[in-house]
């Protein structure tokens, strides 16, 4: 059996309810993300859609917010995966969490990962709170303000 | 100036809280680990005792159960941090998470680690699971039922 | 919905080729570890056969054999694998590959994990292949020769 | 003995297998490579011609793109070398892989190290093979295309 | 007790110790590196100057240059924080350290590493050399002596 | 050419300083390590014995115990390394670093590494000592005056 040939049944539930946790907690940019995978290796973004996102974020043993806290805390000690931490501290704050949440759990990293690690990870978040200000207009005010935005709860 | 030397005042408030959360997480045990680190380096268990627990995990922000799911995520990730695993499914137990969350969480990290960390953590639950079993006086009851109580909330 | 309540079909398709495929890799003992995997987590365990089993393994775009050649490369860099790597040592061999390209993949590995790491999947190795001979009845040789056992092709 | 002051002879057969080795697998950029390590430690060049090239990649217990496969897998999952496993992608190919089997395994990965890692390696082999793509002249086509020619065989 | 809203001194003996600690060691970027980390966490700024800085490197048991060179050491490994591996590459530098002995330190992890992340540090340590020639006004100078400096001691 | 036959000659100069270098910091348990690893995996002894050994250590760049107190700070941070970090705990003590520096490094990489790691290298250093103070006919000696030996310089 040529396997490799699988066919995927994207208009499954399976798959229907993958993509629709995937667009709740990435918002407008979860369809480019998947469909960048898919043109690369649509095994790839079968199992990325079906499996974390279909299987587990739907199960209700445990919220969303916290769930993200989680996952904010794996990236953050692992340390190589900016991009993906950058994804998911938009998602905890889409799904919830505070901005000053979101910095705790990095800050008590430090206990389990060092500095370096969670240093990273404290500017990736800046990025993202520094996007978001930007999307909300706020970029144009003077940047002592914006510092203190960064901290607002 | 031989820093070496450093007094370290066990008495201070610093000192006592963070002392205080190291029992309210760790139990009775607590007091042991502590003793263990500082016959070995008196700066090592300083440093322990006053940055994560009296600095970290006494703050407010998030509560004590988000941060024990947060670190367990985190030491999954890691994987070889096995020892500490063990002492912080125990913490997420005593701060009020049940069995399934801390197998939940567990279970969502396969997405970020892979099966082989995940795999050790599960297993690492599992022993903390039996020992409490046992030290409640389950353990004399047969295999199936204990399996059965693994998976109870 | 009560997703925690998930009812996963084990008589499915998906779930047998998956379990199939486990049993072809890890033989005897593949039951017997999903088993202990499902009486923590049920969750874990249909996502362990399901995903990396009946998903992956199964297709055709590359033979078995480089596929655990290439788990075994990537669990000896990791370090921390080591119950995972010693069970993809013994698939590998069951998969077709020798002990002397086992211990060659091993060996090019120092390059990119450095000593420790390399030393402890050689050792993992070792004790694959002394667990395998004294299964053959070899275990009751001299040592010296079961040392040169060790490097047999 | 001033053995900073250590002469390697890279006129020696083992530099010269090294260098050869190297050429094989890096292409015209090898040369290159080795100038600028070595224009910062001469001791980092030698050992990274000798060692890794001249003792391990010559040896023909396993097919060269069974190596560079293992070593995809490898750099996969550490997630940290993305440049060098970019080195390696371009390496696979040139061995025979094709760029099929190299998203295999980087897929297959993700069951070892999660999709973080996977996914960053992933990007990683889109842009080895779209700066392959436009040095063959088929940047000028349509997005479309293109994305059609990252899944040929 | 709001602890969130804890109070930290920041003209303690503590902080001003760990203060002066960091200008020692990163010199005029001391300040700005730690005013950046506050405005996202003031949290993470007070354990980041109080811990590492007052707390461990100004312990005389070892000297700061061979401190440096350990963290360099650590930092390579890791692989992930090249930021941080360039801070203290800076710090080994200002501390006393050449820049045979930073390199020397890289070229050594290869042991415990592997090339990869040998390699990204060798070319951070590149990075910090080149921008501390061009600082001392040796940037006019052609490219094939730049490189001879960086060889020197 | 079937280079898996390779000859190398264990008579050479470049082998024999390599086991001179590994005597000098292994000592007795030198030639029984590097011969359970030749009994697996010729190819991995040699390169063990030529490349960090014959090669880096003999170096004169940097003295012996400094190296071996980087060492001890990469294999603290990796973590997974600890049969191997206790080896460099004993070569760094072999090699003229007191307790009190091992105990201190250790300690500062909590920094960089976080309290797990640091915990378990901490606890490997007390195997070590422990081992050494029963060897020395100090294991006679009650629990407590051990526990003070343990902080000797």
């Amino acid at each position: 059996m040529a396997k490799s040939d699988n066919q995927h049944d994207e208009r499954s539930a399976l798959y229907q309810r993958g993509m629709a946790e995937i667009r709740k907690q990435l918002g407008p940019m979860a369809d480019g993300y998947i469909k960048r995978i898919k043109a690369m290796s649509p095994e790839f973004a079968w199992v990325n859609v079906t499996f974390p996102f279909a299987e587990l974020y739907t199960r209700d043993v445990i919220d969303l917010k916290t769930r993200e806290l989680c996952t904010v805390a794996a990236l953050t000690v692992q340390g190589f995966a900016l991009p993906e931490l950058k994804i998911h501290i938009e998602a905890a704050l889409r799904c919830g969490a505070s901005r000053s949440e979101v910095l705790e759990i990095i800050t008590q990293m430090i206990a389990y990962c060092g500095f370096p690690a969670a240093t990273n990870a404290l500017m990736t978040a800046k990025t993202v709170f520094d996007e978001r200000d930007a999307a909300d207009g706020k970029a144009k005010k003077p940047a002592k303000k914006a510092a203190g935005k960064a901290k607002k709860k």
